[in-house]
């Protein structure tokens, strides 16, 4: 028992939803092998943000869903380098309306459901960092993984998810380290996965109404269930792993650095339109926002701590900040 | 030639979309009366706000609309009293499409095209004032008038509109002085009015993932079209001119007042459960957003200057941050 405690403690932010004795149980079904992913990529990524912003700590909340499994949210915020950092896992199951089961997938196939329900399960790790620093890009990721069970037992499966960076100011070295991580963890599964990603992450995150992109991008995916499950859950599992590598390095090199009030403001300016893409576009904000029994907080840790909006703001041309939405407007290809 | 220049200058914030010689000629026509009256409620409005924030000035912005018409925003930013002060006019026409006629009208009526096609013309004043001073409450008012006209020629037309409060602080006086300055203006035409547009305006303004309202309310109406056109209309001026009484007054009561450091962090705050009600729920942003050739910047002119979200902010029970929570989820009759 005493072991066992000690052994969470050191790998986990809190028990895992499941139970560590139940996943170790089943330790062989992907559901078991993917809960235990989504936790140590947490872990991680929260180890490593703590390390590099000590004088704040991740507050970590888990909380139950009435209707059928709950999650962990650990959230530092106001810290020395990190304005809002969140880091959040879900594993929820229950019975899908065939209505809401469709919504789910954004292919939509048909589901035979019994009696108009589907048991389902779904869980994710996602993640949003704002830095305090201009110079810090703002970075995002998510890994889900879906389950429905259709009237006569087949199980459908697939996964979704994708990492991305969002830039105050355009460092071209930041954006192809980052690129290029994100690559050579694609790139160990099919050399054909990063550049379709990487283009479904620059259409995924366009804010229509700008005619601009959140950010530089990364990669995004949805509905993803072939070759096998097993192989798309490798290639998931290089991805988490590549989280921490993409991005504390671009953390480290610029968490230092100088930065002038009128910086500061054409950062805040950049939170308002993160703020307009995940209230106006996100689907899983949506998803969520509309979904009776979720977690609302956990929902919008993705927002930033504080936003600006300006009336008819234009940067000059040529200056810095035209630079980067020059990028947004005509996103460019980082690796080649 | 002079003169009218002269009159113009005096009257709007700037020449008419439809030009002043052309709704002289046209001056029985409700079209043209309308437009009119949402001119003079701009000019109206900017000047008792520009009177208040002297060291401020509305910037002017005649803006076209390649598809048909035009608009008029006045917007003062970062000024001494007000955050963000933005009143527009617009007045546009065209072709509609029967999809995006039918989502023009709340409840959906049939229209019968020609061609599939509708000319259509749409006229409003829209405003929101975002005080600097916790104290001051945030105001948003919205006039508007729709025609469509059908295959056979006969035109269908509605009203749409309210007022409403919001406050970062309870103060039962500006609440109530608010909702009596609306039911006046509504008695004048029928006392079932008020209370139907209150509620009406309740519900409206429901954030349904926070369980709460965005403010105090005041009212709200759409796709009105009865007793007849010169009745509504006649009712819908007398909410335009209530503007002024019902708002500066509450400006001018607080806008002096000290606040703490503390009351300016829970502004901030209910300045994010605004921006998640105009960006997730409210018709008139989301329909803008979608529309072609619309002015985005006068659409999110709507928006905070600034804006805050904290993960689990919950203020402590009996404060009076729990004071108005308890009115945004309960909402109150003020003039009973």
């Amino acid at each position: 028992e005493e072991g066992e405690e000690e052994e969470l403690r050191q790998r986990f932010m809190a028990p895992p939803v499941s139970g560590l004795r139940e996943l170790r149980r089943r330790r062989r079904e992907l559901r078991s092998r993917m809960e235990l992913l989504i936790m140590e990529t947490q872990a991680e990524v929260c180890r490593a943000l703590a390390a590099l912003d000590p004088g704040a700590a991740f507050a970590v909340d888990t909380w139950e869903r009435k209707e059928g499994g709950g999650g962990i949210s650990c959230v530092l915020q106001d810290g020395d380098v990190f304005e809002k950092a969140g880091v959040n896992v879900s594993v929820v199951f229950g019975l899908l309306s065939e209505e809401a089961a469709r919504q789910m997938r954004s292919r939509g196939k048909s589901l035979r459901a019994k009696d108009g329900k589907l048991p389902f399960c779904a869980m994710g790790v996602s993640s949003v960092i704002h830095p305090k620093n201009p110079h810090v890009p703002t970075m995002h990721f998510n890994y889900r993984y879906f389950e429905i069970e259709e009237a006569d037992g087949t199980k459908q499966w697939w996964f979704g998810g994708g990492t991305d960076l969002t830039p105050t100011y355009l460092n071209e070295e930041d954006a192809v380290h980052f690129h290029k991580t994100l690559k050579e963890a694609c790139d160990k599964h099919d050399l054909k996965l990063y550049p379709k990603y990487k283009k479904w992450c620059d259409d995924y995150f366009y804010i229509k109404h700008r005619g601009e992109r959140r950010g530089i991008g990364g990669i995004f995916f949805d509905d993803v269930d072939s070759p096998s499950k097993e192989e798309v859950f490798q290639f998931v599992k290089s991805c988490a792993k590549a989280v921490v590598p993409c991005y504390i390095p671009i953390v480290k090199r610029h968490c230092h650095d100088s930065f002038t009030p009128e910086e500061k403001l054409w950062q805040q300016l950049r939170r308002g339109r993160y703020v307009e893409f995940n209230l106006v576009y996100d689907r899983g904000t949506k998803f969520g926002l509309l979904t009776p029994g979720s977690r609302i907080e956990s929902i919008l840790m993705s927002l930033p701590l504080t936003a600006r909006w300006e009336y008819m703001h234009t940067p000059p041309k040529s200056s810095k900040e035209a630079e980067i939405l020059e990028v947004l407007r005509n996103p460019k290809d980082w690796v080649h």
